[in-house]
């Protein structure tokens, strides 16, 4: 038993600490941890930290050391990070309680953007990073095992924080989606930017992420687009996390300027690489207005022709720079303002950097936001215009997907779904487990969609007696829970012209499946008019194990796999949402009309998407699916062609 | 008339000149440029570069005013750079002829990496760029309208420099094609890199790049494609073209090993970060060989489970990273090795970085590369390892993007092409303009494609007569060089099972193209039989404005313009190229057997489009098509169902 460590009086006990203690941080091996996290808890510690690793990520027996942990840390009441946690540090009150090496720096600069990691070496590369740019840190975190708080709850104490105006988030998995909504929704309400990195983007990344802090592996598109919904803006290059928060600031001075951006520049090269980047990027990119291009011409000033401001042709000059910024700003026809600034933010900042900090000092807080972009290397160019409140980047890449987020508005959903009366309504009376195609038809039919005029034969009944009025052609199927590969089993005959083919396709989808499927009990016979569309789409609700309820839309068929042409969102969603979700499919560029194809009613079919999608309230549906459906010309609705529904 | 300029003797005309001139640099305005320039040639100055702009890029009379300037120089012989040259640098000899104000650093240091550059104000950005990084420069060249020396002529000159190891190129077009291939090709002989940023990837960037400097767009895959032949490799991140340089002279120590990285990390979350990103570019990750993994076992030194070697758990120790590398690279089952290295390469280079560089500089020539991704800002141990031949990233996507480029195997084509001697007689004794299908399925039989067994009825000839032996079911077709699009039109009908069908079905015809297009003149009628494949494809010859011809293969049909699912190439090409143009379209996947889909004759796919790419060697032939082609199972081949050949 030492008396001091590293200089600092050492205890045996907590019992014996004197002082009130606010947090602790357990620096032992994975077995004494546990037994330290059960003495902060009986101590009433509030807040505990556990470096250790060998929990979740680490088997059945790691898995029950976390739910040790985790009692312990309910009992008590206690704030527990970790387990894997490389600690919290604070600069404003200079608390740096972490193992991370790079916060030996000698000067731990006091900042404005906080940090929350489940990586905990990434800690110290941002900080690393971000000091040598400039960007300081409030608080950072690293969340390890999130075993107890996680993104979710420390993001939701961090959001409350004045001395915090943005949160960057490093993320390898989602382990609380509703604690990581409630926190999205508060930010987005204070109107402080989130900005999250996301590794796992590749099976090769995910499994990794797996073996490093015990995260289970979600599909990456369900990821990002539980992110996108959040409004949180995830970002592909690292170093815009270091970029974007100060940059999304400005998100508030766009209001009622239209969604494009405006690129002045002093290098006809460097110009052409930002609109080239913006663009791909999918942002609009808006010439100088016609006022202000006859304003401007009247000082004398030449812009060129084309999209670009091009103040090279009048001289990177003092006077001529401050007019242009002058000018734009206050139009209201410009939307963003991004200068890209050639030789000169390198070596004569007074000619072209000086002047567009003075010209934005002295506008009105109603002006349109400026970005910076210096060309070459031009680290105190780049202090000059974020100390005048104009953001910078320093890679072209960083500045598109910076400002494409810039324009990106999300209606953050209410993530936490209240179970929806209407859809337990349509499950009501309903046998648990698969039910088959009649059955879940019915569903679908209660949530409002369309299905082709029908009649259901079953054993024994007449076939001519039960057609109902039907008008042939008619398609016959044969129902059976056995059959969710209908067409494979030979279960499905197509326009059957009359009542005699009805009958022969009948005897003979019996004698198929009898051989195919030889335990498949029939329960009836599905005879339907056959319809035909303009199109196809299949729309899902699934249970991703991470996020929860999903509902995917795409035209399906195996080219929606090849291309990964599919839109996916946490469900429930709204019919603006789902509309905006039928608009990311590529391949109904058919329906909206591409080359002369006829127009599909695509509102119809974002009103199905709602539909499917309210299942995901009702925990029993474990799967429901539409597929196809039949995407008839504009106004005239969808059609479901088939039905699965999985109920627990 | 001034004495001196900036303290320097100035003299009113070259003739008053008493030394001989090396270089003239012409910095006066349009008019008195091309005077000027006149001067130079009479005076048979060997290089001439001129800043005017005016020229090509001004319209009509400014490309006037550039072919005057061209023939000066064709006639003296000299080089001429520009117009719209911001000039020349060469560090080695202090030879600084330039306007752009980046140079006016106080150091300029010396270095081996060449460049050239369509846009001036780049050369000085890459300048600030690269110095602050620690790459430096031997020739940068300011190309500008490329009148008459260009990226081609002036990177023939360069390549030979035995003191430039690599060259950056920034692009805005593609003006000489067949010189951009020999420099290519030279650069691939002597092992000396070249790197590309190309500008214009969107159309706002195209429409820019032309008002910026005269360029002539052209479509962008076009442009990639060309570049990507050539094996120059072409870099998405701008700072990928002052990191890549280094990094691919590395590409020779990869002959004999596999294409596969290995990454060791002292950091869990960035060489997650390194390998999804490896990935997402499609480079394979290889862990630890079982021979090595044993060894290091017997070291003591775990490495977790995973594709990552993850030196964390072993602590980050000179011995331990020390012995891990040198297993990794004598291991010959390593391809290339990537150490992302976490918060010591900034604080404790000694213990990460150092044991590296020793490695590295004490193993045999035959070891396989190394590359670092210091994850947090380490300029100190970049400097470092490069100066012990590691290669580094600053950012892991330069990381991903280079490694990728590393691994490319092209094979230079031979890009001047020569009149196919072969190809020349199949077009041999057919009319000019467009062809008709039966003339133009005639060029494509004797390239050797297949065509279903048919027969021609011209008219007047009694249909029964010229059945030939034909099988049915028939398809028949209207044959005229008025009906490009025949189905259109109504000059198509399928499965035609009987000669009164068909004879009926020939009349209807000619009522509704009667009907449809009147001035159709009506040459023959083609019947063919009707085949069935398990696949279509679309190939096809163009003439790119810039690029020259080129040979694209696609499935067809209108997913493939909005997937933009197609491989294109400069024609002609060989059998190797067409199999990975046909292995890079997605749409195939079905007949490489996705999903149980039968395979197709991918073989004889690109078989046919080789033989359609050998039309590029003939310049009477505009532009010509087959399609669709119908894909046979594996080995039964490919048959065209239409084709289109326009010749001058």
């Amino acid at each position: 038993m030492r008396e001091t460590v590293l200089g600092e009086k050492a205890y045996a006990s907590l019992a014996d600490v004197p002082e009130e203690i606010d947090h602790a941080y357990i620096l032992v091996d994975t077995e004494a941890a546990v037994a330290a996290v059960a003495q902060c808890a009986e101590a009433r510690i509030p807040v505990v930290s556990v470096l250790a690793d060998g929990f979740a990520e680490a088997g059945p027996q790691g898995l029950e050391r976390q739910k040790t942990l985790v009692e312990y840390a309910r009992q008590s009441g206690m704030l527990l990070l970790g387990p894997n946690s490389m600690g919290v540090v604070d600069t404003r009150s200079g608390f740096v309680c972490t193992t991370n090496a790079a916060f030996r720096i000698e000067s731990l600069e006091k900042g404005r953007v906080g940090v929350i990691s489940q990586s905990g070496s990434l800690i110290g590369s941002l900080l690393s990073r971000g000091q040598d740019r400039g960007v300081a840190f409030s608080t950072l975190v690293s969340v390890g095992n999130e075993a107890a708080a996680g993104i979710g709850e420390i993001g939701s104490i961090l959001v409350e924080d004045d001395g915090t105006d943005s949160i960057i988030l490093f993320m390898e998995t989602i382990r609380n989606p509703s604690k990581i909504a409630v926190f999205a929704r508060r930010a987005k309400e204070l109107g402080k930017p989130i900005v999250a990195y996301l590794v796992g983007l590749t099976e090769e990344g995910q499994a990794l992420s797996a073996s490093h802090t015990g995260a289970m592996t979600g599909r990456v598109e369900v990821k990002q687009a539980f992110l996108d919904s959040l409004g949180i803006a995830r970002v592909d290059h690292f170093d815009s996390l270091l970029e974007a928060p100060l940059a999304l600031r400005q998100k508030t001075r766009l209001t009622g300027r239209p969604s494009t951006v405006t690129v002045v520049s002093t290098t006809g090269g460097g110009g052409a690489m930002v609109i080239d980047r913006l663009s791909a990027s999918g942002v609009e990119i808006a010439p100088c207005s016609i006022r202000s291009r006859e304003a401007l011409t009247v000082s004398g000033i030449p812009l060129g022709h084309g999209k670009l401001v091009d103040v090279t042709l009048a001289g990177a000059r003092y006077d001529t720079m401050r007019t242009v910024i002058e000018t734009l700003i206050a139009d209201p026809a410009t939307g963003a303002l991004v200068v890209a600034i050639g030789s000169s933010a390198s070596l004569d900042p007074e000619l072209a950097v000086q002047p567009i900090v003075d010209a934005v000092m002295q506008a009105s807080i109603d002006t349109a936001p400026v970005f910076g972009f210096p060309v070459p290397f031009a680290p105190c160019s780049i202090k000059l215009l974020e100390q005048g409140g104009i953001p910078c980047f320093r890679s072209v890449e960083s500045c598109a997907e910076t400002i494409a987020h810039l324009f990106h508005t999300s209606v953050v959903p209410t993530f936490e779904v209240e179970p929806d009366q209407f859809v337990r309504d349509a499950i009501q009376d309903l046998p648990s487990g698969n039910l088959h195609e009649v059955e879940a038809g019915e569903v679908f039919r209660r949530l409002g969609i369309a299905a082709p005029a029908q009649s259901v034969i079953f054993p024994g009944e007449c076939i001519a007696s039960k057609l109902n009025g039907l008008r042939f052609p008619l398609v016959a199927k044969i129902v059976s829970k056995h059959l969710p590969h209908k067409s494979d089993a030979g279960a499905v005959t197509l326009g059957l012209e009359s009542l005699q083919e009805l009958e022969q396709a009948i005897e003979d989808m019996r004698v198929a499946v009898a051989r195919s499927v030889p335990e498949a009990r029939i329960e009836a016979i599905l005879i339907q008019e056959m319809l035909h569309g303009v199109g196809e789409a299949l729309i899902g609700l699934t249970r991703d194990p991470l996020v929860g309820p999903v509902v995917t839309v795409a035209s399906g068929g195996v080219l929606t796999e090849i291309y990964k042409d599919f839109a996916i969102h946490p469900a429930p969603v709204s019919f603006e949402t789902a509309k905006e979700m039928v608009a990311k499919v590529k391949a109904f560029a058919l329906l909206r009309g591409y080359r002369g194809h006829a127009e599909g009613d695509l509102d119809a079919l974002a009103r199905a998407v709602v539909a499917v999608s309210r299942l995901g309230s009702i925990e029993e549906v474990i799967e429901a699916e539409i597929n196809p459906v039949l995407v008839l010309p504009s106004n005239e609705g969808v059609v479901m062609l088939d039905a699965l529904v999985r109920l627990k």
